[in-house]
């Protein structure tokens, strides 16, 4: 193996590769970036538990002048890439399963790890995909990811339930205490269907996608989801199991509504937090809808101090006065995904899950429980 | 007490007292900001252990309607203050030992500290005092702060040696494996004296400094430094015993002298130390000065690999063919503090100090011990 290319080329898909990488795993060979040289292209894989990338890199600077495939420590590898000088890089194999790295002054050689340890990594392709813009993909991680539960005791809520049902794809998320759901309109039509795929996958396939008008397959299998977004395939496991039925949690009739500026309601909420009782690592902030209209956004720490803040409405209120308690965590994470800078919160009861909307984010809601205070 | 000022200006004071803040310390009154509302100004003050801050914010849109002290919980304060909406914000005391916060829609109500716990500081200003170009003085401590030992064995090192002589003023700080030393000239003459200054004292002082052509006054006390600058004063302890005798231990003979481009050097050393031994968290790198007066760095980790960097020196070198170790983060922290961007590195052999002295950095010079490899 010898080959010579652009190393800001090169160092640009390491850090795509990087994601999949792993740190500590029970197998050493999956710390390795595998690098397959071909005649005109060179194919780099990683893998982690989770997820793997594989990339096929084409370009004009690269120059093979021979093939071969070796297994590389993926993060000396990245750190010498990313120091080095020069705009181009040589590697070539050189005896006892080293890798000489030559650029610019720099002459580094690499010890290699087993190649025949390295798994053996499907990333097939089916002849049914769906098709989505990789922005609208992007907006749907972004807006339900982040409601995944980040504790393992129910694995299948640290998952993004999408559903497919004729053209409408619809992504849930809920840790329990909060629900997320969005649903878009593909160009297509497609069977119905469901998988449960990882939030951290989905978080870490976003960092890849770009904001541009391309578009990103996903081919379903059994037990996994392959992505592929132009010269990268990014593939996930999928978690076993049944989604939580969520409709049933989604109340349908909102007898208190009040609209507000995104952006004043949130900051209420930040303020009210800095002083308030915890519940774990959750600060607990109190809503009261006045006689008046005005809205009082409080919490209290009897050691510490209060906060009162009061919220004007934008638009007129439906409904009578109105107190509920919920964390502030929730809520800021929610009111962040929105694109609209009014957003309506929705009550069905003191003690029933609220629901927000925003004008500008359709399909899309933000479920949050409440919690009881005395 | 009772005012009202613009809460842009109390934040940009409060986060200078912020930085003698104490977070945890045996004495709970020392987490407060001690506030003293007078006429026609407020005087804050915090202190830790080690640094005391007091400063008089005098400003067109402060009113007072009420003097009068309190102590107010830091931590909690500057975040309120940091998260306000609105221009001004008011504040006053009322019962119970309470500070009641009012800015734009809120309203918020702090559980004071007990002022009667808080220390008396003593902030004390005298007749003769050195003064320094404020640059020069952030200048000193950047180039020598950053070589005080970290640990705790022998405190005395922890601390610059600020020496005083006549219009000279040299400050010397090493850790036993570097050291470095600057000299400046000031404008007045003063007698003959030497304090020590603990290290992170004086990088805590160079925060607040700005980059202007405002004059420090140093005012040296037994067992204390103030150093005022505009409405800030700030007071340091010193550190107890006898700096060691550092002049003896700098080199003064070089029969080999190499001048490099510093960021070639620099560079060459990171990649260097990406594979290499480690010595604690020091990682070893190699210079050999071969025959053909270019200088090889070098690095092995037999479990990882090696790196071979080739740099050319920028003018004719003096002497003959030398090899070297030392640890590539002493000389990186070194290099970075130059203003030059060539540099001389002098040696006296393979096994003594090297200094490493620039061009446009006057009486300045850093100083580091080789280590000794097999």
């Amino acid at each position: 193996m010898r080959f010579e290319m652009n190393k800001d080329k090169l160092l640009y898909h390491l850090i795509i590769a990087q994601k999949a990488l792993s740190n500590k795993t029970p197998n050493p060979a999956l710390q390795g970036i595998k690098m397959d040289v071909l005649k005109e292209s060179i194919v780099i894989t990683t893998s982690n538990s989770d997820i793997s990338i594989k990339m096929t890199i084409e370009d004009a600077s690269l120059n093979v002048e021979e093939e071969g495939s070796v297994l590389i420590p993926g993060k000396y590898f990245i750190e010498i890439v990313r120091k080095l000088d020069g705009q181009l890089v040589q590697m070539s194999y050189v005896d006892d399963n080293l890798l000489r790295i030559e650029a610019d002054h720099s002459d580094i050689t690499l010890n290699m790890l087993e190649l025949d340890d390295y798994p053996n990594i499907a990333f097939n392709e089916k002849a049914n995909f769906v098709s989505i813009n990789v922005r609208t993909l992007k907006t749907i991680i972004r807006q339900t990811a982040f409601a995944t539960s980040t504790i393992e005791n129910r694995p299948i809520l640290t998952g993004v339930n999408l559903k497919i049902d004729g053209k409408n794809l619809t992504a849930v998320a809920t840790d329990s205490y909060r629900l997320s759901q969005k649903t878009i309109t593909l160009e297509n039509e497609y069977d119905a269907m469901q998988v449960i795929v990882p939030g951290k996958s989905l978080e870490e396939l976003m960092k890849i996608l770009e904001n541009n008008q391309d578009h990103v397959e996903i081919h379903f299998d059994q037990s996994r989801v392959l992505f592929k977004y132009n010269n990268v395939l990014f593939v996930s496991r999928l978690l076993e199991g049944n989604y939580p039925e969520t409709s049933k949690l989604i109340p349908q009739e909102f007898p208190v509504r009040i609209k507000f500026n995104k952006e004043n309601l949130m900051t209420a909420i930040e303020r009210a937090s800095l002083l308030s009782s915890r519940d774990g690592h959750n600060a607990i902030v109190k809503l009261d809808l006045r006689a008046d209209d005005i809205v009082e956004i409080t919490s209290n720490s009897p050691e510490i101090g209060r906060v009162l803040e009061e919220v004007y409405p934008v638009d007129e209120v439906v409904g009578s006065p109105i107190k509920i308690a919920f964390s502030s965590k929730y809520i800021i994470e929610a009111l962040k995904v929105f694109a609209s800078s009014e957003v309506t919160v929705n009550f069905t009861g003191e003690i029933r899950p609220f629901i927000i909307t925003g004008e500008y984010d359709e399909n899309m809601l933000q479920l949050i429980l409440p919690v009881k205070t005395d």
